[in-house]
């Protein structure tokens, strides 16, 4: 096994987010399950459009979000992702690239478009995402850069893309290239209603001991154990993986890594403003951390400063420096 | 002549805005005019976005954002614009009826695309933009919605739009238009640049009485009327408008209606955030001051409550609820 030379590279939804504010009275009108993600095809996408206000496009993507944060702490990283050949698409490779991630899945046709997110932020900061996949549901296994994989320490994959069929099956080959290199493979659980569909399959890839670190937030983790107890499904899930990390929203985070447990309590937020990319930009926080040979509480701080800031602002991708918030957080 | 049922119909550049943070050095490095707008082509757009960082997509266009503030501030408007059957026209289209304005000019093909405004923003808030204008630039005189303008109280145009030859022609059309219906013209020089290339044309408009609102900052009017002494400049050009509206930062700005002249001072802004859409703002305010039938003061104040709005955050279309802001300032 040669030394990495990269810190992570993610497989995920290349996704442009399309961010409005909203009041509730919309998300009920329409149906929407407030703080979920839902996936909608082109029709009900443009119905959806047609209700929302004026609104901002910003690059998005758990995963990509997971790898932009990494990047911002000066992290080497890679990303793989389908966009298609049309702006969104352009926007979306401009931004990964933009911060020094190595991106180079080729394009895809004009049609589907680049997938796009349709967040609606109510008042309280909440998040409720509709995304249109479009091309990303296409990312077939042969545009997965086998060199890239092999280079980096961690494979790091999003639960939402385990929904189409194509991009599974790209995933399920990018583990056994990862393991076959000797590399780590992280994976997070992305959302409820995502394991509800593939929880067999998550609970298959963690019982082959496929998944080394497994990120998830309390609802997730106690649909994934099936318990509405989080500490029976924390104790379920902690020797499936070498390390379990588990968001709390302003209750913290957990980690436990071979037996030891850590915890954190949730940074400081002056002013919720919009939760899209909190728990991805805590995964790139305590990622970083872990490369940086941080302790296992460390990282779980570093994480919660990286959604700290998240949540501050809208949109998915740091605006602060994020290596500033850390160094002064944590020296 | 009719009762207007519209306030204000605007004809101006359809652009999206793509906004990134940026130092100075690339500012000097890349040899633009900090605080200005270039045009750029196609080519050159491709270089400079492949040089800026994480962006924010946001509808912009000078006159789009003087509409889209007058609809946050109620008063009932149309736009006139060309957006290329793409993406990012989409976008444009959607974020400008989001708010309740009339926009029914048809897009054009997908070729050229619509138009791009690159904008470095720098530390000190000043904003270096440059505009590729795709599909804007061939705005035929034949899409112009006769009805609406004829409508519309007062026809606002923007002078950036004045550099393409088609959009000209459609605006003198606009003009003969609005005067054949009885309606007021308001102008805005927009920039220096765009004064040095057609600012005769500009001199002509003021001199046959084409334009009865006219909107410049302290530099445009130096321009326009030849000389460095700005009380000097706006002494020769008050006459040539029923209404002159001058902007100068954060010296506030002043304005002379047939002869009796209001001076206000800048609101007060905790952090100059970007200072796009400033201007744009600001007569957004004015003009929604004048529509509501304030005093010359109090529209002037409305303007600077509007621009201090946009000046604290990215992007150019306002984020806090301006009717209130205006409530808080004059009741």
């Amino acid at each position: 096994m040669t030394a990495a030379s990269l810190d992570v590279v993610a497989v995920g939804n290349a996704i442009v987010d399309i961010i409005a504010a909203a009041d509730d009275a919309l998300i009920d009108a329409e149906g929407l399950t407030k703080g979920g993600m839902q996936l909608v095809d082109a029709a009900r996408a443009d119905v959806l459009y047609g209700k929302m206000g004026t609104a901002h496009e910003i690059s998005g993507g758990s995963a990509a979000n997971t790898i932009a944060g990494m990047a911002a702490l000066g992290r080497k990283c890679g990303f793989i992702g389908q966009v298609a050949d049309d702006q969104f698409g352009k926007v979306f490779s401009h931004d990964i690239r933009a911060i020094g991630v190595d991106f180079t899945t080729p394009m895809r046709g004009e049609e589907p478009p680049t997938a796009q997110c349709l967040i609606f932020v109510t008042p309280d900061g909440q998040r409720t995402m509709n995304t249109f996949l479009g091309a990303s549901q296409y990312l077939p296994a042969r545009a997965l850069d086998k060199v890239m994989i092999e280079r980096a320490a961690v494979l790091y994959l999003e639960g939402y893309l385990w929904d189409p069929e194509e991009p599974r099956a790209a995933m399920r080959e990018a583990i056994a290239i990862a393991k076959n290199a000797g590399r780590k493979v992280a994976f997070t659980l992305s959302d409820n209603f995502v394991i509800s569909r593939h929880g067999d399959d998550f609970r298959a890839l963690l019982n082959a001991g496929d998944i080394d670190i497994l990120f998830a937030n309390e609802g997730e983790i106690c649909t994934l154990m099936d318990t509405e107890d989080f500490e029976a499904a924390v104790a379920a899930a902690a020797p499936l993986a070498q390390t379990l990390v588990v968001t709390r929203s302003e209750k913290g985070a957990i980690a436990i890594q071979n037996g030891v447990r850590a915890e954190v309590a949730a940074e400081p937020v002056d002013k919720v403003v919009d939760t899209t990319g909190a728990g991805d930009l805590f995964a790139a926080g305590f990622l970083a951390g872990q490369a940086e040979g941080r302790s296992l509480a460390d990282s779980l701080i570093m994480g919660s400063v990286c959604a700290a800031e998240i949540i501050s602002h809208y949109g998915p991708r740091p605006e602060a420096d994020l290596k500033a918030l850390v160094a002064a957080r944590l020296g």
